[in-house]
C-alpha cells in the first residue's frame, strides 16, 4: 500500500514537473509560432493558386475563339478545390507533426495500412489524371458518339472520375476514367457509308456498274445527309454464288446508317427495274446413280 | 556451484535495480501521461468526426431533394464506424510504442509478414474505396437492373465490400465492389425494343413498309409500356434470302422485351395478312448432267 | 611456434574475460528478465483475445435466430489458433533479438530470400484473407451449388485456404480461396425453368400460345417443384424456319432442369395433339434449267 | 625514387602495426569465439529440428489410420533437407559479416543484382510453397487422374518443385508446381456417365423412354463397374431433327467412358429393335415454279 | 487567468527571441544566398540547355537532306519547353527546402498521396517516352497508312502524348502513345494486290494459267499503279468445289485495294470470254431408295 | 588577378597537403592492404568453388549410370564462369568501395537508372534460372520431341539462356527459357495411336467391331512400331450420320502418326471388304406440297 | 527603416564572411581536386573499356570464320559508346555531388519524377538488352524470314531498340525489341512442303498411292528446289467425302509454297490421267413420303 501511494504520488509529481518545465513552455510556444505560420502560409498560396488559375483560364478565352465556355468554367472551380484540398492536406500533415515525434512515427508503425491505402488510392489518382487529360484536350465531348473501353453511345456526362455513356440500345454505360486508353470519337469528320451488292455469275458486270452509277446520281441529288457523292469502287469480292460491287458515300455524322439504308433500298430497286439478277445461293447438283 | 548461485543473485539484484532506479520510474510516469493524452485524444477525434459527418449529412439532404433518405442514413453509419475503427487503430499502435522500442522493431522484424498482410489487405482496401464511390455517385440502387463484371441481373444488395446481384436465371452474383470497373445501368432512362422483319427478294420494299408503319400505329395506340412509337428505319440489310426491314421503339425500362414480343407477333400477323411473303432460305439448284 | 602459442592462450584469456566481465553479466540478467516479460505478455495477450473471441461469438449467437452453430464453433476455433500463432511469432522475433544484433542484421542481410519468401507468402495470406471473408459475409456454405472460378458444383468443403467443390460429372475441383472472386450463389432462392417451343410460319400463334397455356396449367397442377406456374411470354424470336415462343416458370433451387425436362415434354406431346406443326428446317429449291 | 622507397616501407610498416595492434588482436579473438559460437548453435538448431519433425511425423502416422507411409517418410526427408539448408544459408551470412562491414556494403552495392535474383527466385520460392501445399493438403496423389493447368492426366511424380503428368496420349507434362492454382481431382468419387439418345418428332416420347429404362436395367445388372443404375432423366433437348433423351449412371472411376460406350451400344440397339427411329437430319423442301 | 496572461505573454515574448536570436539571423541570411544561388544556376542551365539543343538541331537538319524542317522545329521547341519546366521543378523543390526541414518531411508524411502520384504519372511519362521515340526515329508520319494497338487508318496529327489516327469509316482514334508498342506503316514502300481466283476441277489448269496470264500482261500495260506486272503463281489450293490459282502484284502504297478490284473484274470477264468455268457449290446426291 | 594568384596558389598547396598529411598516408596504405585481401580471397574463393564443383560432378558421374557426359561437362563448364564472374564482380564493388564514399554515393545517385537495369536484368535471371532447372532436372534433351509454351518440335540445342525447337515444318523457334513454365514431353514412354471409325447406323454394330478386331490382329503382327495391340473400345460417338467406333495403340514415340495411317488404312479397306458401309452425310428430304 | 537597412547590412556581411572563412575555402579545393580526379578517371576508363572492346572484337574476328564484319563493327561502334555514356553519366552525378549536400537531397525530394522516369525507362532498357541479345546470339540476320511476335517477315533492319520486319503484303512492322520474346526463324534450315490430296471413298487407295508416287518422281527430278523428294506418307485421314493422303518434301527456304504449288497441280493432272476421282462433297438423300 506503501508502495502503491508513493507510486501514484510520484506519477503526478512528475506530470506536474513535465508540464511547468521552462524549457517544455519555450518548446510549445515555438510549435504555436510554427502552427500559425503554416496556417497563413497555406491561406495564401490557396489565394495564389486561385489567381493563377483565373489569369490561365482568361487567357485561355481570348486565345481560342470557339471555346466552349460553360466546361471551361467547370474546369477553373475543379483546379480550384483540388488545389484547396491538396494544400489543406499538406498543412495538416505538417501540423500533426508539431504533436510530437510520437505521430510521425505512429504514421510509420501504421506503414502496413498505408501501404495497401497507397495501392487503393491509385485508381482514384490515374481516374482524375486521365479525366483531367480527356477534358484538357478535348478529346470528345457531350453529345459526341464515341467508342471507349468496348462500349459506345453518345457522350452525356463528362466528369473529372467518370464518363457516362448512353448506348443506343437505352443502357447508360459509367466508366472510370481511368479505364478509357484509347478514344475512338465517330462525330469528328465525313462518315463513310459503305453498301455491297451482290449480282449473278451470270451478268455483265460493266452494266451493273452502270445501274449503280446512275440510282448513285439520282440518290445524291435528293439526299442532302450525303456529303460526298455514292461512288461505285468496283468488283470487291468474288464471292461463291455471285460478284460483290462496293459503293461507298461520305455523309455527315450520325447518318451514315440512314444514308446506307437508302442506298441498299435505291440499288436493290435499280437492279430490279434494270432486270439484273441479285442470285441466292446456288448449287451444283450432280446425280450419282450406282450407289457405293 | 557457487558460481550458480552468484549467477543467480546477481540476476535478481539486476532485476529489482532496474524497476528501483529513479529514472526508470520517471520514465514510466511520462509513458503513462502520454498514454492517457493519446487515449483523449482519440476520443475527442471521434466526437469531432462524427459531428462533421452529422453536419455534412444534414447539408446533402436539404440541398437534394429527391434525396433517398434510408441510404443516406446507411452511408452516415458507415463512415462513423469507419471513422471510429481508424483512429482506434492509430490509437494502438501509438500506444504500443510506449512498450519500449522492442516494438516497433519487432514489427520490422516481422516485415516479411507485413509485406505480404499489406499486399493481402490492399485488396480489401480497393473493395470499400470503389464501394464507397458507388454509393457516394449513386451510379446504381437497389432494384436497377445493371450489368457488372460481365454478369447482368436486378441489385438486390449493395455493401461496402460487396454488391449482390440476382440474375433472371435466379443465380446470386456476389461481387467484391474492387471488380466493378464499368458499370452499365440498364434502369437509367427509355430503353429501345428492335425488331428485324425479313421480306422475300421477290416482294415491293415500299408494300412492305407501309403494312410495317400501319401495324406501329396501331401497337403504339394499345400498347401504353411504348414512350415512343415504333418507327419503320428502312432495309437494314440485304440478306442472303431476303431484305430485312428495321423498326425499333423507346420503351419504358425492363418491358423492351415485352414490347419487342409484341412487335413481332404483330408484325408477322400483318405481313401474313397483307400477302407479303417472310422467306425460307432460298437456293437454286443447277442439274449437271455429265458427271466428271 | 611461440607466436601460435601465445596467439591461442591470448584467444582463450579474451574468451574468458569476455564471459566475465561485470558490465556483460549485467547485460545478460537485463535480457533474461525482458525475455521473461515478453513471454509472459504474450500469454496474457492470448488469453485476453480468447476471451474476446468467445464474448463476441455469443454475442453473435443471440442476435442471429437461424445461425449454423457448427460453423461459428469452427470460426472461433480457426480465430483462436490464428491469433495465438500470430502472437507466438511476434514474441519469437522479439526474443530472438536479444542474442544480439547479429540476428537482425542476419535477417537484413539474407534480405534477398526474404523478399522471395514475403512475396511467395503473399498468395497464402490472400488465401486465407479471402476464405475469412467467404466465411465471415456467408457468401455460400456447405451443400449449395455455385460457380466459382469458371467451375459450378455442389460445395463439399470449405476451409481456410481452400473450397471444394464436386462437380455434376464427378470431378473434386480444389480452389484456393484467393482465386475466388465473383461468387455464384445458384441456391439462394427460386430458380427459372425456361424453354423455347418452335412452330411452323403457316401455324397461328394466337392458337399455339392457347395450347401451351393449357399445357402450361395442367403441369403447374401435377407439379409441386414449380413455384410460379409456367408463363407464355409470347414471340421470343422469328427463326429461318419457325416462330419461336417462349414460356418461363420459377422452381426449387436444383429442379429447374427437372421442370424444364417436363415442360419440354409436355408442350412437345400438346403441340402433338393439337396438330400444330413443330418445323423441320425448310428450303426453298428453283431449279434453274440452262447453266451458265 | 626516395620518396617511393619511403611510401613503401611505410605501407609495409603500417600493414604490421596493423596485425600487431593489441586492439585488433582482441577484436580477432572475440571474432573467432562468435562463429565457434554461431557452428555450435546452428547444429543445435538443426538436431532440434529434426527431432522435431520426427516426433510430428509420428504423430501424424498414428492419428490418420490410412496415411500412406511413403508419402510421409518422403515429406520428413524433405523437410529435415529444408531446415538443414535454410539454417546453414544463415550461419553462413552471419559468419560472413565478421569479415567487416566491406561484405555487408559490398551486398549493398551488389543490390542491384541482388533485386534480379530476388524476383528470379521469387517463382523457385512459389514453387514450393505450392509444392509443400500440395503434398500436405493430400490434394492428389500419384495414379490419381487430375486436370491441372488445362492439361489432364495420370500423375506420375510429385516432386517439392514439379509435378509430372501423364496424358492419355502418352505426352509427359512436366508442370511447375507454382503453376498449379485450381485442381481437379477426377478420382476423387463417383463418376457420371451420360448419354444422350436422340429420337424423331415422329415417335411416341414414353415408348422410348420405356425401351430405354429396361435396357438401363439390363445393362445395370451386367456390368459392376456402374454403381447407380441408368437413370432416364427425360426430354433435355428439343432439337432440329429430334427429341433428345437424357440417361446418366455413376460409375467407379476412370470407367466413365467404358459406361458410356455400353450404354451407347446398348441403347442403339434397343432402340433399333423396338423400330424406334433415331433420325438424320431431316429438310423439308418447297419447290419454287416460276424463278424471279 | 493570471496564469493564462502569463502564458501568452510567455509566447509573445518567445516568438520575438526566436526572431531575434543572431544565430538566427546568420542562418537566414546564408538561406537567402543559396535561394539566389539556386535560381542563377537554374537559369544558366536553361540557357545552355538551349544552345545545345540549337547546335543539335542544326546538326541534324545539315546531315540529313530529305529532313521535314516541320517537325524539327517541333521538336525542337518541345525539347526546350521540357527541359525548362524540368529544371524549374528542381530548383523549386531545392529552394522549398529552405524553408526548414518541416518541407522534406510534409513531403514524407504525405507519402501515401505521393506514391499514388508517382504510380498516376507513371502513365503520363511512358506516354511522352514512347512519343519522343516515334517522333525522333521516324517510325511514321503524319498522312502514313498505319495500324497501331489493333487500329488503322491515315495519321492525322502526332503529338507527343497521344497520337490520332482516321479509319476509313470516318471514326477519329485517339490514342495514348504508351499504348503503341508494334507499329505496322502501310505507306513504306510497294504494296501487293492478291487475287484468288477458282476454276472448276473440270477445266485444264493451264489453259486457265494462260487466260490469266494474257490477261494480266493486258491490265499492266492500262494501269500505271501496277508497280510489278501481276503473276500467276499456280494452283495455291484445292477447294472443295474448285482449283484455286493465286495472280499476285505490287502496287504503289494505297492501291493495292483498286488494283485487286481491277484485277478481279478482269480475270473473271477473260475467263468467261475464254469459257472457263469459276464454279458453283458443287454436291454429289445419292438417292437412298429404302428408308431404314 | 592578386586575389586569383593567391587563390590558385592556395588550391595547390591545399592539394599537397591533402597528400601529404600523415592520417591521409595511413589511409591509403590500409586500403592498399584491404584490396590485396580481397583480392587473394577472391582468387581462392573461386580455386575452391572449382573443385567443389569438380567433386561434385564426379559424383554425379559415379551415382547415375545412363548420364549424359558432354551435358554433365557442359554444366561443369557453365557453373565453374558462373561462379568466377560473380566472385569478380562482388571483388570489385567491394575494390571500388575505398576510392571513397562518393562511388557509393555516385551509385545510390544513379539510383534511377539501376532501378531500370535491375527490372530489365531480371528477365535475364530469370532465364539462366529456368535454363538451369530444366537442365538439371533433365526435363528434356536434345532430339526430344516436346512442346513448350504453345510451339512443339524436336530439340536441337540447349543453353542456359535460350532453347531451340525446330519444328516439322522446318522452322526453329528460339525460346528464352524464362518463357518456359509447363513442358510436355512427347518422346517419354509410350505414344498412343487413335483412331475413330464411322459405320452407318443401319449396320450392326458387333459386326464391324469384330471387323476391326480381325484387321487389328493382323495389323499387330505385320508392324513392329506397335507395342500394345490395336484394341477396339466400343462405340465412342453416336453422330449425325453414322456410329462411330474408337479403336487405340500404343507405340514407339514419334511413330504414332504412322501406325495411325497404317490403321486407317486397314480398317477402310476391311470394312470395305466385309460390305459395312462408312456412311457419307445423310439427309432425309420431305417434299411440302402447297407453298405457303 | 533602420532595422531594415540593417538586415541589409547584414546580409551582405554574411555573405562575404562565408565566401571568406578559411575552412570554407579549403573545402573548396579540396572540392576542385575531387572533380578534377574524376574527369581524369573518367578518360581513363573509357580509354580502358574501348581497348577491351577491341581486343574482344579481334579476338571474336579470328576465332569464328563466317562471321559478319559489317556486324561486328556495328556493334563494336555500339558498345563504345554505350560504354562512353554511361561513363560520362556517372562522373555527372558525382560531380554534381560537390555543389553540396543540397543537391542529392534535391533529387531525393524528386523522387516522385524520378521513380515514374524510372519505370518509363524501364520498357527503354528492357528494348536495349534484348536488342543486344538477339544480336549477340545471332537470334536471326537481316534478310531472314521471321515470325516475332504475332508477325512474320523478311527482317529489313536490326537495331539496338527496334527490328523491322517487311510482311509478304509490303507491311512494314516496328517492333520494340523489348516485345520479342520467342523469335521463329523460317530461314534455318531445310523447309517441309505438305500437300494433302482427297480421294473418294470408292477408290482403290494402293492404286492412288501409287499414282502419287509416280508423279513425285517425276516432279523431284524436274525441280531442283527439292531437297528431300516428296514422300507419300499415306491415309493421314478419313473424311466426310473421301480418304486423305498427305505428301510432303523437304525444300530450300523460302520455296516451300512454290515447290506445293507445282505438286498440287502435278498430283490433281496425275490423278486426273488415271481416271482416280477427286470427290466433290458427297450426301445420301432418303425421300419421306409422308410427311408428319
Amino acid at each position: 500500500m506503501d508502495y502503491l501511494s508513493k507510486t501514484v504520488k510520484g506519477v503526478f509529481r512528475n506530470a506536474l514537473d513535465f508540464l511547468g518545465e521552462p524549457e517544455q513552455f519555450s518548446k510549445i510556444t515555438k510549435i504555436v509560432i510554427k502552427i500559425a505560420l503554416i496556417i497563413i502560409i497555406a491561406r495564401l498560396a490557396i489565394r495564389l493558386i486561385d489567381s493563377i488559375i483565373n489569369k490561365f483560364v482568361e487567357k485561355q478565352k481570348k486565345s481560342k475563339s470557339n471555346i466552349d465556355f460553360i466546361r471551361v468554367d467547370t474546369m477553373k472551380g475543379l483546379m480550384k478545390s483540388l488545389a484547396k484540398y491538396i494544400i489543406y492536406f499538406i498543412a495538416f500533415t505538417a501540423i500533426i507533426k508539431f504533436f510530437g515525434i510520437e505521430v510521425t512515427g505512429l504514421i510509420a508503425t501504421a506503414g502496413i495500412g498505408g501501404l495497401a491505402l497507397g495501392f487503393g488510392a491509385q485508381s482514384l489518382v490515374r481516374d482524375i489524371i486521365t479525366g483531367f487529360f480527356i477534358l484538357f484536350e478535348e478529346q470528345f465531348g457531350v453529345g459526341h458518339y464515341v467508342e471507349v473501353d468496348g462500349v459506345s453511345g453518345i457522350v452525356e456526362e463528362m466528369a473529372l472520375r467518370v464518363t457516362k455513356i448512353r448506348d443506343f440500345s437505352g443502357d447508360l454505360h459509367i466508366i472510370p476514367n481511368g479505364k478509357i486508353s484509347m478514344v475512338t470519337n465517330k462525330s469528328a469528320g465525313k462518315m463513310r457509308a459503305l453498301v455491297e451488292m451482290s449480282i449473278a455469275y451470270e451478268e455483265n458486270i460493266d452494266d451493273a456498274i452502270n445501274v449503280l452509277k446512275e440510282a448513285s446520281e439520282k440518290l445524291k441529288s435528293e439526299n442532302d445527309k450525303i456529303l460526298e457523292g455514292p461512288v461505285v469502287l468496283g468488283v470487291s469480292n468474288l464471292e461463291k454464288s455471285g460478284v460483290t460491287i462496293q459503293v461507298i458515300a461520305k455523309t455527315i455524322p450520325m447518318e451514315q446508317w440512314a444514308v446506307e439504308r437508302s442506298m441498299r433500298k435505291a440499288f436493290k430497286e435499280a437492279l430490279d427495274d434494270a432486270g439484273i439478277e441479285i442470285p441466292y445461293e446456288k448449287n451444283v447438283i450432280i446425280q450419282q446413280k450406282n450407289n457405293r
